[in-house]
């Protein structure tokens, strides 16, 4: 792209960490400009916590600055720390404002601060709030995303996401992995600039189901859902047993990985990463990074978190954006 | 124990690489008796291929050798490479020799080489055959093992083992649970030498359940479960979401880790040991150790296949009889 690229970094729930690692962040100037989204006085508190300045400019779509401040409102008071259901519709006002500008072209991806979903839940009542990425699929009105993690030298992807372990063997399908995969791949074409993409695929069962075994998931949607996609030609190395797919010699061979479920593709993540994975959401019409971690409510006004993984959501970001571009 | 720890080694699959690993290791004299059970030409042909001339006198419990050969008859000729069911008897053979020399006191403990399940039903025909530890829980009259991998610095041990996902969340119960723990934490204690195990326990569902939102396991089995052991006096630390409980610090927190499934544990658990897994079955009143690769038909006569593991299960053999000693 011939401009640098404009990341809108939300600052999430403003009793947890995310205000004071954004200030943190925004000292660090990179090759990009970013737009911090947040209430002007918090972010002014929070930043003297971690020594920082908070003169960042308000933001208007024609200032080409390295950081400036899109002020929104707290709808409420805020005490680091203390979980306030009145700020719930804040939060969400940050997301909704990023959404409309990387949809209308202010910005070319968006950057996420934790959020804390039982604060958000209490706070707006009615429909269950999932999370960001299901709020951003909803907001932006796309049918299916997929969540990735990378960290580690990994990026793991995964088929189903936040479904009790009992409900995720009927959750697979032929058509709904079809569709994960093809985001996937369009994905890591389009956002990570990889031309052919190699996708190691892991199979559902233990072993991979052994041959029908030890399940026939594989037999039966699996292999039937590769063997149609490669006819297209992607290239889909699986499916396979889980712990021979996540040895090193076997990862070398792929540039992503697609797990079955939550917690056969992100243990080795966050243990590879040292727990700094970060999460991007493919699907979306926009780019969309997150850091991985929580509103650490414990360490919020202390100065003490470690930015580093927000440090990192915004690299990404950003060379997602040039990728793109 | 007074005496060097003896070993029974069953060299496993004869068509596989487990013959001539255990002439490689063979050579490698440590603190303790090596006992290689398995056909003497076989041995004998493939300790050529890595270099070893097969010198090592028969086995006689009095006998104090580093190395001897307790000669079991293959029961059909065995080409390198290729699967005969014939001799599905013979691999069975060695590992009750192995077991009854365990029983009676002439091994400490049994190191096995790996076999090959699907040559092994092809040859027996009737009761399926589900794999090593298995076959040793029955053969022990035990009603309940404890799979436990240990590797990178990890030992994750498996309240599930070979089940298909969907039958999984059923086979956790109170009971069977309670039972998983007691065999891990005693055979930490007796073992292992840890006074008093701390053990990691994972949730099933993806965040633990997250207070039921995805799934309730954790509140109606799990938690009531630990918490009954818990004030028997046992150190539980969970149920924790497993992409958590795998980073780096909280590991540290623990002796070992209790995953609920088998792709919930072993993908980490490979990742961090480079593939090199040991595996330990607790609850047997015999020490086990075993590699945790398969038979590599492929390598099978080349030398080229690496001891690396064998040699650390045999190590750690030796070191869990110590501790009981």
């Amino acid at each position: 792209m011939s401009r640098r690229p404009v990341l809108a970094l939300t600052t999430g729930e403003p009793a947890g960490i995310g205000p004071e690692l954004a200030a943190a962040i925004a000292t660090r100037r990179g090759d990009l400009r970013l737009v911090l989204l947040g209430d002007r006085a918090l972010l002014t508190e929070r930043a003297a916590a971690v020594g920082v300045t908070a003169d960042w400019p308000d933001y208007t779509p024609d200032r080409d600055v390295p950081v400036s401040l899109l002020h929104r409102p707290l709808a409420a008071p805020c005490t680091a720390g203390t979980l306030n259901p009145a700020n719930a519709r804040y939060v969400l006002d940050l997301l909704d404002r990023a959404v409309a500008g990387a949809r209308n072209g202010e910005f070319d991806a968006i950057v996420t601060a934790p959020l804390h979903k039982g604060v958000i839940n209490d706070g707006i009542g009615g429909k269950f709030f999932y999370g960001h990425t299901e709020y951003l699929a909803e907001r932006t009105g796309t049918e299916q995303v997929v969540m990735m993690l990378t960290g580690g030298g990994l990026r793991v992807a995964l088929a189903t996401t936040h479904l009790p372990l009992k409900d995720v063997p009927a959750a697979i399908t032929v058509e709904s992995l079809s569709r994960t995969l093809r985001i996937l791949h369009s994905d890591l074409q389009t956002k990570f600039g990889i031309r052919t993409p190699r996708i190691l695929v892991a199979g559902l069962n233990p072993h991979a189901g052994e041959s029908g075994h030890l399940g026939r998931e594989e037999i039966e949607v699996i292999v039937p859902a590769l063997d149609a996609l490669r006819a297209e030609g992607m290239t889909l190395i699986g499916p396979l047993p889980a712990d021979t797919l996540f040895n090193r010699k076997q990862l070398e061979q792929g540039d992503a990985v697609l797990a079955m479920y939550h917690d056969q593709g992100l243990p080795v993540l966050k243990f590879a990463s040292f727990g700094e994975g970060i999460n991007v959401t493919l699907g979306l019409p926009v780019i969309r990074t997150s850091v991985d971690h929580g509103t650490a409510l414990d360490l919020a006004g202390s100065g003490r978190a470690d930015p580093g993984s927000l440090a990192a959501a915004i690299e990404l970001a950003a060379e997602l954006a040039r990728h793109r571009g």
